[in-house]
Order: C-alpha cells, then structure tokens, then sequence
C-alpha cells in the first residue's frame, strides 16, 4: 500500500466512531491530503457521507416495496418546500416563530401528510392543556358556571361551577364573581369568545424578552383554566374530548402527566385524587370500546417541582398509593413547572430514592439554554436517578457524558420542538438541538407538550417541524417509521401490550401508506 | 463487590469516552440505580459533574498561584453579570442582539477586563471589515474624493479618489458624481456624518428575515466602501490603522483573509495584486517597528466563492505566484462570500488539489443552519481538502463524523460569534453551537470576521458573547487562556516564529494578570 493510500484508509478507519478512540492520528495527517486524483477523492467524499448520513436516526431501517414508494411520494413533496425555502428563506415555515406560520402550516401538503399519518403514540403532554380552544370556549357554555372578574369585567381571573355564587376568593382584589350567562349578555358573544380565544393561549404574538416571562404568562393559563376543568363531569368530558382529537391526528396512544387534582362537585365540596384517576381510566376504556384502533393511555403522577423536600415525601406516598390501587395504569412519577425557577432534582434525592422500582421516573430536565447551572446539571440527577425518559432534555447535546449515557442506556429524550419556541429557549427551528440527537443517533420521541395554549394539533405541528426543520435534507419516510415506532417502544406499555400495540399501528401505518401511494397527487397544493 | 455497586461501577466506567465504545451496557441497568443510599448517590453524583466539567476546553490547564488570584476576581465579575441574569433573563445581554445591547456591553466589568486582557491572535477577519466606523468616516475627508449618489442625492452609491469627475459609471442608472466636499456641504456635515455611520454599518436595527437578506445588506457593504478604499495610498492607512485598533484591543497578531483586490492610483490606472500584498507587507513592518509588543500578520488569499471552475484556477495560478513572492507572507487560501449562495467547495475540487502542499487552506464551511445540504457538507470538503482551520463551522455539531475529525486532526473551528448572530444564523448566544464544542473539548479559536460592520471592537465583544454566553457558568480563566494560546498555537507562525510569539504574549499576559489581581476593584460597576 502506497503512502498516499495509507493515509486515507487511516483517515476512513479513523471516521468511524467505534475505531475513533483506538486510533492517535497524527496531527500533520491532514496536511498531506492533496496527494489524492479527483478521481479517487470523489470515492472518498462518498464515504464519508455515507458514513455520515448511516449514523443519523432511523437510517438503518429497511422499508418494504410499497413503503419505497410513499417514500418517493413524501420526499418529493419535502423536497419543493425545502427548495422553495433555499430559494427564499424567508418563506420557510420552520425559520419562523409557530404564531406568524400557522394558517400557513395548516395548508402545507406535507403538514396534511404528517396529519394522516399513524404516530403512534404521545408521550410527554400535560392533563390541562390538551384540547383545542373552541372545544375550551364551548365548556363555558354550560350551566352553573360562573366567572370571576377584575378591572371592571375586562379581565377574567377564574371561572367556577356552582349553584350559587361562589365563595371561594380568587387572588385578584377587585374580583367579582357574576354568572358566565350575565357576563356573555352584559360584554356581548363574540367579543367574549374573541377574548377567550386569547386568554386561553399564549396568542396573540407576544416578543417575550425571557423565558421567564414566557412561563408566567404560560402559567397563568393554567390557573384560568383550573376551576373550568377541574369540576369532575367537565374533568371527564375534557380528557374524552382530548382523545378524540388525538385520535384523529393519528396518535393511537397517550402517556399524560397529571398533577392529578382534587376535583370538586357542584356544592364545593373537593373529591379524592383517586377520584381523578378513575376518572381518567372509565374515559380511556370507554373511549377504548368506541375507537377500538385506539391502544390506550397510561398516567404519569407529575405535581410541582417547586416545593419543600417533605411535600416530595408526600408526593411519592401518593404515587405508591395510587400505583398501588391503578398497578398497570398510573405508572410513572415527575415534577413540572418553571424548571429554572423551581428546585434542582438534587433536592430531592432522598424522598425520590424511596420510590419504588416498579414505578418509573419521567423527569423533566434540561429545559433550559443555561449551561453549567443547576438546572441542566438535573439532566445528571435524572439519568443517576435512573430516568425512563428525559422531558425536553434541550440542555443534553451540552452534556456530553450525559448524552452518551442516554444513548448506552437508551433513554430517549422527549424532544417537544413548539413548546420550546413558545417557551423561549430557541427561535428558528433549524437551530433545535434535537439535530444533533438525530445525526449522533440518540434516541428521540417526538411530542407536543402543550398543544391546546399555541393553537396546535395534537401532536401534527411537531411532526412537522421535527422533520421540514431540525431534521437534515435527507431525513424521509424511515426516520418517520422510526420515531413512529420509537413513542410505542419507549412507552410504559408492558412487552405484551406492546406487541398488541404494534399490531394495531402496524395496521393503520399499512392503511396509509397505500393510501400515500395511490392518491399521491391528492397532497398536491 | 455487591450487586449494586457494580452498578454505578459500570456507570462510571461506561462515562468515560474511552471507555464508552468498549462497554455494551444492559438497557436495564438504569432502572437499578435507586438501591443505593443517598451519600453513595452524592459521591456518584460529584463524580460525573467532574467527569464532563473535565472534558469542557481548557479545563486541563494549570494555572499558577497569580493566575489563581486573578481568576477569583474574573469569577466573582463574571458571577455578578450571570446572577443578574438568572434572576431577570430579560437583562442577561448575551440573550439580546448586540444592536440592543451595545452600549449596555461596553459598560460591563466583564466586557472591560476582557479587552485589557491579551487575546493572541486573530485569525479570521476580512480585509474591507476591520475599522471603527469613526475611522471609515475621517476618510471622507481627505482629498480628492469623489461620491456618487442617487435618489436626489439621497443614496450614496460608490466613492472614487479622482482629480477629476470619474469616468466609471456605477451599477444604479441615475448615478451622479460629485466632489464630496459639496456633497457635505449641500447636506450639511452631521447629517452626512449620521447617514454615513448607517450606511457602513449593518445598523440601525433591522429584523432581517433571512440569511439572504441579512448578507444582501452585508455585501452591499463591501461594495459601497470599495471606492474608499481601493485607493492605494488609503488602502496603506486604512490597515495601518485597523493593526492599531486591534494592538489597542489586546490583539497581538493577525491572519487576514484578503481578496488582494487591484488597488487603484489617482489617475484611474490599476495596480497590480503584488502591489496589494506589498503594502501589506510594509504596513505590517513599519507597524511592528513601532510596537514591538505586536508578533505580526500573515495573509490568507480569498477570493469570491461564486465563481467558474476555470476562476478558481486562476485563482490558484495567482496564490502560487504571490506565494513564491512573499513566502512567509501569504501562506494560505480560502474562498469567500454567501456560502449559502455560492458554489460548494466540491466543484472546485479538481483546482483545489493543484495547490501546493505548503499554501494551507483555511475554508469557510458550514457557515449555514441548512441541514444535510450541499453547503454543510463543504465541512467534509474543506476536511478532505487538508483544511488547517474551519471558517466558522457553524453546523459542524450536526456531522459528528466532521466533529470527531476536526477533534482528532487538531482543526480548530474559528467561531465568529457576533458575526453568526448579525448574519441570522442565531438570535441567542447561550444556543451558540460552539457551546458544544467547549463541552467535547473541540478545539477552537474565537474570531471576529467583520466587526467594522457592527460597531464592535476588534475581538472583545466575540470573547465577551463567547465567555458569557456561551461558554459554561464554570468557565474561567483557563477558558480564556486556552483561547488565547490556541489563537498562536493554530496559526500560521511557523515553530520559531510561534516560540517567540509566545514570548511577546506571556510577557502582556503576565503584566495583565498582575493587573487584574492589583486593581481588583477598579472593574467593579
């Protein structure tokens, strides 16, 4: 072997990451690369990219004929809003804040595709910020309900179902409560339903200038929305509800995490936690017997994070409690809220050594652009407390020894691409980290967070931007399958639950890849 | 050794990088970690954080007992600025575009301290890119300098020196020349001061939509000051002038990327490239000979990207003869303008391989947030090709093949931060992909590209948005130190040359860090 050629068979070797930590280049190799034909250097640069792309996510999978097909079908219909994109970057949906694009987004051929296409299942999405907000404005509809407001009717502070006026006293001052019937007549019903459209999201387009203050308003929606929801037959008909448009934006499964709330009946009086838990298992089974292609649902008990160390004793008692009555059903632990106001995990160690193995940890970590604090350092804790899956984890690709670990120990990092511009950590989706979880081959969910508070489909518009944005050029048909496939096998779901699972995704992915194939031109804009 | 302890055993091992590829971890092995008792857990613990905190850039560096008192002082202003911001992120400058926060950077200790401190070397900035504004503008006074303008005098177009109206006929039809002494005096001197402060600069503040709109306004630019500039005589002064504003800055030595454009006389009639590189090349001594403490300049050939294959031939024809004539002078080649827009580097491979082994290339590459295009793949090119450093890099964390190689081979990424930021590659600095770089203990340099553009100073504000931003919370003087050492170390210089650089360095450095420890006080706000 010629000199020449020996410095780039040591150069390819030396490519792959398995011979990369065995092999001491020298340095001065690089120098002597222009020794090399035209020819012969092509062949390399072939490699290279080869090797390259074969390291990306779902590069390995194996598509079957007609799978090669919708393939072209998808690729072809990626590639013209791709292009479209390099020609004027300014019209490319996915450098843009979701607010500004989304009629557009909604008229996309690809979002339309995305939209059919059977996900599998949602794994990191919240009890109260599930549901579209018409089906929100509708609730306000019924009866009993009342409103509480300040600054002379102009700002809602919270609602309440009662026979009479309540007696519960909101935060704000000047509150006044008066039926929602009198409040509609007395401010007209478009104008309430307008302002309502607003109140119930972080619309209309806001420049936050931090994050923090994203999450207050973020935050504030939430608090709105506890005494619309958290009336028990509402609670019931929300969650129904939030199925069903599930359901038809191709998710056949939901993992939720939920503060799991007292509820309250009509008299005021509150309801146990267990109530809420029934609650969620009669809906999901009576959902399951009207959609029997739907797989199922799981819960993930996830109160406040920012407490004192003995509320977090309580709260794992509560977990046991509650997997102890609902073994195959509340099936995880997690702590939500501000991550980077609300206490690191390391606070917590002791109580949350004590929870027992069989109930899973599905903690939120390194959602924040921070580097080097206490709030990514909870990615550390997570893993070291042996995490299941890791929230959000936009910190991770800054972590490199947390990253390979996720990686060796295959925890997958729930990547929920529009709950991260809205709340601030990033703007254009090309920059998303979960690009370089996706060339470095770490596994990945995808999911919405939040939906209802941006407006979004259930779980379509992170598709969308997953795959058109922060996914590379090449991405097609086989990283879809696999982030398909990976929401169900990253799930709690038991191995023969699982397999029940595949089957019936399996079932509906056949469907629609036909169905992509034959009406091709259909996705046509 | 128990069960449980081999556990976190294999965890530790598994950490390691070396070790990471050698060890097939059972994917079950997270879900044991909660047998252990909360005291092993925070031994545990510490070990990882120091496992990554070790593998972040410059860690490994020794500092002496001075350098330990300096850095306590660093620390504690660094701390201040990054306490403020936790606390308030809407206040933390590096979340803001520099055009907000200019002003507020200038009056940061931080910001002070860092531009006392001794930098080393700057190793990518463009020729035409590099004087404060104020500088640009004292050259519209000198003699004989002709503006053409167009809109009634409302757009300036092109500058000439000229002892009579010009002959060349700029690209706008309703071009008109006129002496610029009664262009000022037509306008009045401040408003023409005020508009030309706009028109050399990317300000005011405008919400660029696209990289493409971004670098339209960029090259305009570069247009615009070509006539002022290309004059010889001006030409001399104007570097002469740009090695004092740097030498003021804390930088010592510096590696210019220069099309070598042909200057012209008074009378019209074009000097020859050579010409060019010998003004460099005097400028550059009678600069030394006044300030000793500087090391140098070398020159890095870079013409326009958007060129035929036979362009670059030329090209190549011309680096080689310019090389032959000052070899120590112009010891390198690159490519310049929008990488988006122009031609990749594997068009150009054939003439590329034609350069002697001695002219080093130093290619921009992935200078993009497109993934997975013919642009970021011109990493792999410029890598292949032998490149000695990478222009801007920008998407290098997205190809970890490319990564792992520049890591291996020892090519830093020359990471213009300010630059990236103006030019719509990323809004906030904390999600700066050199970020990961320092994590994974890529080797880089910190540059500033054009900061005439922005109102920066030579290399301060690059360090500062580096050092606050986007290095860790933990990063401290042996970040700084490192970047600075590498700035000579990934130079030109050859060995001797690099010894004595060295030299001149550690003698600023020392004074510098005797400096900071004396008036400690002095940087407080």
């Amino acid at each position: 072997m010629s000199g020449k050629v020996q410095v780039q068979v040591q150069l390819v070797r030396c490519m792959s990451g398995q011979a990369a930590s065995k092999i001491n280049l020298p340095a001065s190799l690089c120098r002597r690369l222009r020794d090399i034909t035209p020819d012969a250097y092509g062949t390399l640069r072939k490699m290279m990219i080869q090797m390259e792309r074969s390291s990306c996510l779902g590069s390995s999978l194996e598509l079957t004929a007609q799978e090669l097909a919708a393939n072209r079908v998808l690729k072809r219909i990626k590639c013209k809003e791709l292009e479209t994109g390099f020609q004027n970057p300014s019209q490319f949906t996915p450098g843009h804040h979701i607010y500004d694009v989304l009629q557009k987004v909604k008229r996309s051929p690809l979002f339309r595709m995305l939209q059919d296409m059977p996900k599998g299942g949602l794994l990191h999405a919240h009890d109260t910020a599930l549901c579209s907000t018409d089906f929100l404005i509708d609730l306000t509809y019924r009866e009993n309900l009342w409103i509480c407001t300040a600054n002379q009717g102009c700002q809602a502070i919270a609602f309440r179902f009662s026979q009479s006026e309540p007696v519960l006293k909101p935060a704000a001052d000047d509150c006044r409560w008066q039926p929602m019937s009198e409040y509609r007549e007395q401010h007209g019903e478009l104008k309430v339903r307008n302002y309502l459209r607003k109140r119930f999201t972080m619309y209309p387009f806001t420049n936050f200038v931090s994050t923090n203050e994203a999450w207050r308003k973020f935050m504030s929606i939430f608090t709105l929305l506890d005494g619309l929801l958290l009336h028990a037959p509402v609670w019931a008909d929300y969650y129904y509800n939030a199925l069903r448009e599930m359901h038809a934006d191709g998710v056949q499964y939901l993992e939720l995490r939920s503060l799991i709330p007292n509820l309250y009946s009509l008299d005021g009086s509150k309801l146990s936690m267990e109530n809420t838990v029934e609650i969620y298992k009669t809906e999901t089974e009576r959902f399951l017997k009207h959609h029997p292609d739907f797989i199922g649902a799981k819960l993930i008990y996830a109160p406040l994070r920012g407490v004192q160390t003995k509320v977090v004793e309580k709260y794992v008692e509560d977990c046991v409690a509650l997997n102890k009555k609902y073994p195959n059903f509340l099936i995880g632990f997690d702590l939500v809220g501000h991550e980077e106001m609300g206490r690191p995990l390391v606070d917590f160690v002791k109580p949350l050594l004590k929870m027992p193995e069989h109930i899973n940890f599905y903690f939120h970590s390194g959602e924040t652009n921070w580097f080097g604090t206490s709030i990514d350092e909870n990615l550390i804790d997570a893993i070291l407390l042996g995490t299941k899956r890791i929230g959000h984890g936009y910190a991770v690709v800054k972590h490199p020894v947390a990253m390979e670990l996720a990686k060796k120990l295959d925890i997958p990092i729930e990547v929920c691409p529009v709950s991260n511009q809205v709340l601030q950590l990033g703007h254009d989706y090309r920059n998303h980290p979960a690009a370089m979880l996706i060339a470095n081959n770490v596994p990945i969910v995808i999911a919405s967070d939040d939906p209802s508070f941006w407006h979004a489909s259930p779980l379509t518009h992170d598709f969308y931007f997953a795959f058109l944005g922060i996914a590379p050029y090449t991405a097609d048909l086989r990283l879809l399958k696999h982030l398909a496939m990976s929401s169900l096998k990253y799930s709690a779901l038991t191995a023969e639950e699982q397999t029940k699972a595949l089957e019936k995704w399996q079932k509906k992915w056949d469907e629609w890849i036909a169905c992509v194939t034959e009406k091709a031109e259909g996705y046509a804009d």
